[in-house]
């Protein structure tokens, strides 16, 4: 059993860390922190997990981490990871950040969008991006694995296998809809829901943080070039899942065999990713609680382009899901240990 | 007093002009008819317009619309409308459909997309396409206005300055998204509340009705050309409300000013099209309820492009409201009389 | 043209006052004050208010009211409204207050439910308890008029005419559920989307403060004793409406006939009481954005009990609408002016 | 691994089977009848299945019953599963039925509430009522087992503790909220979305068909009498959930703690149960997804009645998850076999 450590543990994401650990049989956890709530009864912030964890969040204390855990997750705002993770890595153990600390090569795209100057840049280099579809291999011999977004997920997922066989000309537009659980457990005036329920808003239209890391994912397997996208967001009015509608202009008309073919070869060994048929639509619910993502495909343009959907569920392989996807790498686990489960639906 | 009759009255468009017309001075509604459930009180389907409306829907009598009407607005299914306008027309009442039957030049494209062809093309010359923002003069000398699709109705108002400047370039990427409400009252598993509920769903990605005739509003007043768009409708877990995001390549980079130049010369007249300011996006709840059209600007693509966003009501600027706003019109009432209310927020 | 003032006109019932006086022909808005938010346009936070209200938020300054304003509302905190009301009487203006500062008749009831002691208590006597229902005469003459909680108008109008007829014997049980825009713009937890969207939460199960309230006005019409009432209130995933379901012990069985002529001599005069046929359930969207209440009634426990349930939107007659129409009768105009709109439904 | 065939597979309570069983480690759904939809792949109606069934359903048929299956799941309508069980128990297998058909002791009732006569009422002595809490030694010994309805189960798992106890005085009022997945995937206006979203409606005030059943299970464990009860269900906007407030008057006075000893020892032993802790109030999403139900009290009536607050998905504890626990006691499996999960919140 690996015992492991939920830094950060009060948010949304950490409760869902809480959650699928919870049927996890390989995992355990030892110590989950929180800042604000530490001291109180984990179930008195949610419920759902009364019967299940019985513990107060506790203070953050590394060494009690040091005792106690094999390895930790970190579920910290930006900025505070960073504080934390050498401290961890000295005393050996491996870690999954949720936080976008260490998702960028540069520490420059990181301080430009998050405010910040890097406070470890020399750590950049060892961490690895967590999406397991593209770096598994890196991600099985690294300490620190950098969780990916939730929006930056659905979009790799959906555009890898067209930009890794060089089949896009030009700007992809990627419409983004989200839940309202995408925005944390922090109050905000855009999270009450007088204010957003039975309503659609796009929001961050001047840019948005998670596209210069969709940016540099897309740029990664580009040949010769980089691969800029537009990108808007929207909050939708329900509690988990993104779809990203994009639109995508071809080098070259594709075929419906051809493109079924690039796709089916990417995905079929993939235990996390479905391709829907044919005139099929994912939807956010169909993902609901699980760490799948559905991807739908459409001729567009008369064929001169593709419109790609992709769903997930944003605390899931968006988050939680895709970090323990990650931890089970790290640990030499079977990958989709704990993890396989429908979506909720209806 | 004008009196009109409603044909069609029990479907949401219907239910709507009831409600929009309670709060009209100049429009008193003589007769609501319905097929199914004719000899049912109107408050019994809809109870909102008890106290309104203590009659009964009645069953399609021309001679009883010839006597107590002076106009109608017909509500009827698609392909049902063209049965009863000639006869409506031949005893001389002004009338506003709102059915598709009499949007189209040409009733080719018609019978493509509605799958019957077309009874009485002979009127679709005589008939004008109603949306005032573009038609007003023609619609006032009319006798027979055909109201727009929700879509195309939010896909023009905030597309046509900049089509009617030549300012696009290539293909404009439309992403609609819908509340429910747009289907009607007619019972479907894509409007059963838990298939849609707390999800979001892209549909009728092979084509929609509503994208010939955008196209067709646009080509016309495209110079010299054809103005296709990629069209991928959403249905979102709200009541009501249009919203879409619109990805439009310029022919010339245009700055801030220009653009809300044009903006603002096309709309500042309008009573019911505002135009958010830089840095602000439209929201459907803004609009619930309200003939208002919101339109917010932003750049894309480093300024090579543009996302326009227009927001409206589906069942009022997009459908009942417009259709009143043409029947002022038609009877020469100020175009706004009974239409001027703020949005239900929240 | 009657000029009023909204002092505290920021959150959700001031705006509602706002959307609501812009259909209003009698009365006119000549200053919106708020304290955190002056200075900036109406329509920044409103979008929905933007063409109707081009103005900013100004602080409060009560020369400016005493030379602007014939008459004002406050929609303060509890609280905050005590600190004002007697400087604004001092200078003649007739009131609408929206808190509870001026509802109790006893002071110390008002203490002990909202935590501060009564600055002003020798006004109790002159407020009177606005609701127009029960009161109509009274507030015509009053210059200060404390407008009822959303909770007690809908329980009170469901349930007066049992109570003044005094058919109940015992405990009424009232479970009632709410749209979150009843716990207004303030953000909490228990008001953040993710927390309650798609969810139903009982509260204040230990006491809510309009339960003092309700049995206040009901005991007022209570021969020879008090009314007890049991009350538990839910939080219900829509944005607005109040449903009170009440489980009332009757004196003696009732036949049916008895029972709806009671209703119907108290209220078919009413121009914002619908009593529904039997068989018919009130539900909060046909009576959402409107001044209208809606009630129901259906025997239980083998006609030895009845079950009352009444509708309303708690934006409208459970706080704006009903001190318009509060105003209207201290102003002297129909008491329906600028109130007469059916609901929005879908 | 035990082999289990489900009859009526395509309905959401026999998804939710699909959904449950694909994370339980000792069964194996080796058949999934449908009527209308036999011949579909399962994930075409339920994509949130696909990677998990790939299958069809199939049409029913006794015979691959036999051969293929240990045991069986019917989740067929009410009245169409009363005709194959006879044949089923004739081969020996063991039954978990959904239905009602089975729930009452009395026939008569079963024909008065459901309409049609019992077909074979000399199976309802066989039959166990499926409610683990209360009856799991019968169960474990059963070949037949009824499985219960949602509200019953919320009610009798709230009410059971101070029933037994014979602490009652009077009738207990039950207010019941539900989320719509309840009413089934079959169409109808009441499901419809613009019907019911941002909305609440009660239904059934004149009688509902679970009223009897609670009435049954409870009087089944009262000392000499009979246990009426008031219940009123509502549509709440939510996909899943059942919340019941129930008003219980009381004989006597009960302290806190001997409130609290009372439920505690009922239910600490219990897997599903879980009482919360005195000022905290059950919430549906809590338990969405989960078979566990949460139990919450609150004093009424100063000290002499009491408020019970009881919340399970009706999808799992209210249906399918319930039904996979009596199959695990039918099977001599622990009764939590593949149950154990937190609620997926938010």
């Amino acid at each position: 059993m690996i015992r492991v450590g939920i830094i950060g543990a009060s948010g949304y994401t950490g409760a869902e860390l809480l959650r699928i650990i919870a049927q996890h049989q390989e995992i355990d956890v030892t110590v989950a922190t929180a800042h604000e709530h530490s001291g109180k009864r984990i179930s008195s912030l949610y419920p759902s997990l009364a019967m299940f964890y019985e513990d107060e969040f506790k203070a953050y204390d590394r060494d009690e981490i040091e005792k106690r855990c094999d390895a930790v997750f970190i579920g910290l705002p930006h900025g505070e990871s960073m504080k934390i993770v050498p401290g961890l890595m000295s005393i050996g153990k491996k870690i999954v950040d949720l936080s976008a600390d260490f998702r960028f090569d540069d520490p420059a795209v990181y301080e430009k969008w998050y405010g910040v100057p890097h406070s470890c840049p020399e750590l950049l280099e060892q961490a690895v991006y967590g999406l397991p579809e593209l770096n598994r291999d890196r991600i099985e011999d690294a300490q620190l694995v950098a969780n990916p977004g939730c929006y930056p997920t659905a979009v790799a997922l959906g555009l890898l296998p067209l930009v890794e066989g060089s089949f896009v000309f030009g700007t992809v537009y990627i419409d983004a809809k989200s839940g309202i659980s995408g925005a944390g457990r922090k109050l905000t005036l855009q999270t009450h829901f007088p204010q957003v329920a039975d309503n659609i808003v796009p929001y961050a239209v001047s840019g948005h943080r998670h596209q210069p890391e969709m940016e540099q994912v897309l740029t990664g397997v580009t040949v010769g070039g980089t691969f800029p996208v537009a990108f808007i967001p929207h909050l939708v009015p329900m509690n988990r899942g993104i779809l990203c509608t994009m639109y995508v202009p071809l080098k070259d008309r594709m075929g419906d065999s051809e493109i079924w073919d690039l796709y089916n070869d990417a995905y079929s060994v993939e235990a996390f990713v479905h391709l829907l048929d044919a005139g099929e639509c994912p939807q956010t619910k169909a993902v609901q609680g699980s760490n799948n993502c559905h991807i739908g495909l459409a001729a567009a343009l008369n064929g001169e382009g593709l419109v790609v959907m992709s769903a997930i569920d944003n605390l899931v392989k968006g988050a939680s899901g895709q970090a323990v996807q990650n931890m089970n790498l790290l640990c030499g686990l079977p990958e989709d240990t704990g993890l396989l489960a429908p979506g909720l639906f209806p």
